[in-house]
């Protein structure tokens, strides 16, 4: 699977688009709202030597009223500062996604919020330049030193590839039967590939962002994280093993092959805070300034029935998977598979949660 | 109408797309092509002052393989000018066009384009960072002296609205009856509006890209223009009387209202040489290197029946306008409309020629 071109919420603004199913995303980005918040005024307030104008990049921005969410989020930090000091007044804001993003979703909604920036903050607040770069972060993306404030959530869970030999070697050789991620019943050669992947996309990520960020530059990352050292514990796995339930099911019904189960495995990892903080040491330009662990409910904490919640979670783990999962089974069983997934999130899984890693990263002001 | 938020080529790769009916703005890059090669040469070999990396802007960049055409031309001509001398080895291309220009298709090319660059020059030539900045370039789009190369072919030509009291007061009192452009029944006012809203949308556009250029950088545009001072002369608006003469007969079998044909005007100019150089010595920013007229025939000048030419000429011009042409209209009488703008043109236009008039401009080194 060609990760870096399949992978896409879901476009548009239909009934499984992202843009419709991102409640529980938008969730994470209000959590991590002060974070943000704190994160640009500090770097507001430093002594950062300006090149012009301020660089922002948002790093895996997706399309609907998340991607607009985050850019007020930093502009209201912004301007809560601009009464006590800053040197910019020009901004440039770059969108980040993989090639297949719906930017043209993204672009069509950007002329109303112009309009809402110059009614809410007139026109002392600077020009804001908002660019969009596609390709992938486990790369450069940026100019050198070009950015002061990076930005990341709910994105760095997704790998650059399907760990190597996972793919149509492990169904040749039966390695994650079944499975669609690591599972109790994985070998360890299957941990160790997905353990061994993210540590080499992480630290390319670092790597990347260290050559574009300026010094004294800031870095938000909001990511999902897992409590256990052991990355098969249910808190990270449940979710994937109840979605090869539902295509095992449908294996056993003769409408996928098993073959295709064997072979399809997510290109997705949860890493521990002690695996981030021993990469980020390992690879040394950045600074921890803030490391921040929440809990957070899937179905977002709703007072609903445990139908609905299971429904609702369903819809947000399609509208993030179903590109990858359309582009190896073909499209004719999505609405029959995510129906069945619906019912057994509604079973076992809608009022699970998650954790949720909040870190905030400086570079030296060299 | 909304220009700035309806106008766009014909998105995708289908049979009306702009990607598979381009070959007249493709003619019209590779006209331009040495023009562009040799301002791009001279100002690498200028003593321009760096600011990191070198930006370029195409302002109208829209979809299809003429948006990559143009990065190529501009990375052909830095690696023949490399040899002697530069100090750049990190290159900012942002694509613009309006909001809802395609770009999603532009991005999925953008992984094949970037392996092609690497086939071709291999590491030496530098890095190309390649984003979208999307808005009207009847205003500013990017930071203060920021870009030291910009350039726009085939975009000009459109104004940022339908000149003021041309729109729905037009129907009302019946100014341009049964036309859509400038013709030859078309009152002096209409002309006059026409001519005064080029003026003012030409000279914001230079006054921002004014802001925006690095001293002793520079501009290319390819746009068409006209011989005669009189802009409703046949070269200019017989293209647009074949799609109003279309559009009546429709009227005539009651498949269209009149109003509807009355009230709609395409916001377009065709400035004669003259109208340029006196709004580029008003607005004073830039000084003309070049200024040179070229012809060019609508059917390509390809050997092919009168027929076929027209149907070519029609697709052409379909590729382009519809986005316009179905917002004022509805989508039901488009295949219908081209067909008879398509027989039209095979009869009276499709062996007509078109001036097209290239300009380098520089600033100062201020």
């Amino acid at each position: 699977m060609e990760v870096l071109q399949i992978l896409h919420m879901n476009k548009g603004n239909g009934e499984t688009s992202y843009a419709q199913n991102s409640k529980f995303q938008e969730k994470i980005l209000s959590i991590a709202k002060p974070i943000v918040d704190e994160a640009v005024q500090k770097l507001l307030c430093s002594n950062i030597a300006p090149i012009g104008s301020m660089g922002i990049a948002d790093l895996g921005c997706s399309s609907g009223p998340n991607t607009f969410l985050l850019i007020s989020e930093i502009i209201d930090a912004i301007r809560a500062t601009r009464r006590s000091s800053s040197s910019f007044t020009e901004f440039r804001v770059f969108l980040n996604d993989l090639f297949s993003n719906d930017f043209n979703t993204v672009f069509m909604s950007l002329p109303a919020f112009y309009n809402q920036l110059k009614e809410e903050h007139g026109a002392g607040l600077g020009s804001f330049f908002v660019s969009a770069t596609p390709g992938s972060f486990y790369g450069r993306l940026f100019p050198a030193k070009s950015l002061h404030f990076v930005h990341s959530c709910s994105s760095l869970h997704w790998l650059s590839q399907v760990p190597y030999g996972l793919d149509l070697q492990a169904a040749a050789k039966a390695l994650n039967k079944g499975k669609i991620w690591i599972s109790k019943t994985s070998p360890q050669c299957v941990l160790d590939a997905y353990s061994f992947q993210f540590h080499k996309d992480f630290s390319l990520f670092l790597k990347s962002r260290a050559e574009e960020i300026i010094g004294g530059g800031r870095m938000v990352l909001s990511l999902p994280g897992r409590s256990s050292s052991d990355p098969s514990t249910p808190e990270c796995c449940y979710q994937w093993d109840l979605l090869a339930h539902a295509l095992m099911t449908m294996v056993s019904e003769g409408l996928i092959e098993e073959e295709k189960v064997d072979s399809f495995n997510l290109p997705y990892y949860v890493p521990s805070e002690e695996e981030l903080k021993m990469e980020l040491e390992k690879e040394g330009s950045f600074i921890i300034d803030r490391l921040e662990a929440f809990e957070i409910d899937w179905d977002g904490g709703a007072e609903i029935s445990v139908v609905a919640s299971g429904q609702r979670v369903a819809k947000t783990i399609r509208a993030v998977v179903e590109s990858m999962i359309e582009s190896h089974f073909g499209n004719d069983i999505m609405d029959d598979l995510f129906r069945r997934y619906a019912e057994l999130v509604a079973d076992h899984f809608s009022k699970s949660r998650t954790k949720l890693l909040n870190l905030v990263l400086s570079t030296g002001l060299t």
